[in-house]
């Protein structure tokens, strides 16, 4: 069965308060990036994956990887505006019967363990999509837009979602055929649309979206 | 205005897969509630603190304090079965006026700013019951009991909540003379069950509830 990851990675950095785009910030002396590559490098060496980066940040990613010796094998993709369209630029590239899985992959999740991955994978094949998926630990609130209104849920009806989100490659082709919609935020919501159910599996808790400064401390520390 | 917190530390540890009570483990060469003490006496030295401590475990806090040399005064109330029997028990060693304010903290949350707590005592005197609260970065599912099927939710119409929750201290009174109910999952629940509003402030987001060791190897590193 062949296997793809599509890794994206069109972050700004804005949040991070940095002029370096997140996933090229260094964490124990590589970009963040790298370090995702490495789990899915681990998992299967003979995984293809693909690289989703914004036109205008391939040039820098091209000197990041002569510089730091990275001889991952991947293609790249050019992103998009959205995350949507990054995808589905990515999908574009895969020449494969609709039986081989892609799984879709947060360029900022440096700390998906391989055991996820391989879950993800196999669900998805005999499935057609599965994502991970962790319990809520806080209390959590359900708020108005104005925050003048609010009332505790029961956080044990609710998850939070992961990636590596991992389909089917023909649901997936089929489901990234649909024109865009404010409501797919993420891969899972575009599969949805189709009227197809998804999988959920237990994620790891680590796989954090490393966004902020703390979140990069916290990476820096798990990534030890 | 005269000051309190009530520091919970009921935990067992069991989903730490430790002996050790998670609220005592070591961090940085000292015991995790004790990191949590610090916030609050450095926030106000004038601060009174009420440990809740189950009764087996007061020996050995104690035992702890003397080894460390931990000088930060506080008393100790008896925990009860659950959260709302220890919080009801500390409240009942409060000597002062309906005016006076009281936060409730988790023991395990050493990573509260002093910003936030500055905020949670200032809005409650304001308004009588103050939260700080986080968005939710990730994406969110609602899911049925049995996990076969779930739907995406619009993360901006939810917010983890944190602690210290805090409250004039007549109210919180008021609100612990309920009898218990399930629904009662924090301090805001207690107040709310009374029909009484509680303010959301913004929390800090390394305001983590340390459960599990991937949150302990977390703290370690945020605690630096």
């Amino acid at each position: 069965m062949e296997r793809f990851v599509i890794i994206v990675a069109g972050g700004s950095g804005s949040r991070m308060g940095s002029k370096t785009p997140k996933q090229f910030l260094l964490v124990r002396g590589k970009p963040l990036l790298m370090w995702t590559f490495k789990r899915f490098y681990q998992f299967d060496p003979q995984i293809k994956i693909i690289l989703a980066l914004p036109q205008d940040k391939i040039g820098y990613w091209e000197t990041l990887c002569r510089k730091y010796s990275f001889d991952i094998p991947h293609s790249i993709a050019v992103g998009g505006k959205t995350r949507f369209e990054s995808v589905r630029n990515a999908l574009e590239q895969i020449e494969a019967d609709d039986n081989a899985l892609v799984a879709v992959h947060d360029g900022v999740r440096p700390l998906v363990s391989e055991e996820v991955i391989k879950n993800c994978f196999l669900t998805a094949s005999t499935k057609g999509a599965a994502i991970p998926v962790c319990p809520i630990v806080e209390t959590i609130r359900e708020v108005s837009k104005d925050l003048t209104s609010s009332r505790t849920v029961d956080r044990d009806e609710y998850r939070i979602v992961q990636t590596p989100q991992t389909f089917q490659l023909g649901l997936l082709r089929k489901a990234y055929a649909q024109p865009y919609n404010d409501s797919f935020t993420d891969d899972a919501s575009v599969v949805e649309a189709l009227g197809v159910d998804v999988f959920l599996l237990e994620g790891n808790r680590e796989n954090i979206k490393v966004t902020t400064p703390v979140d990069l401390k916290i990476a820096k520390a798990l990534l030890s």
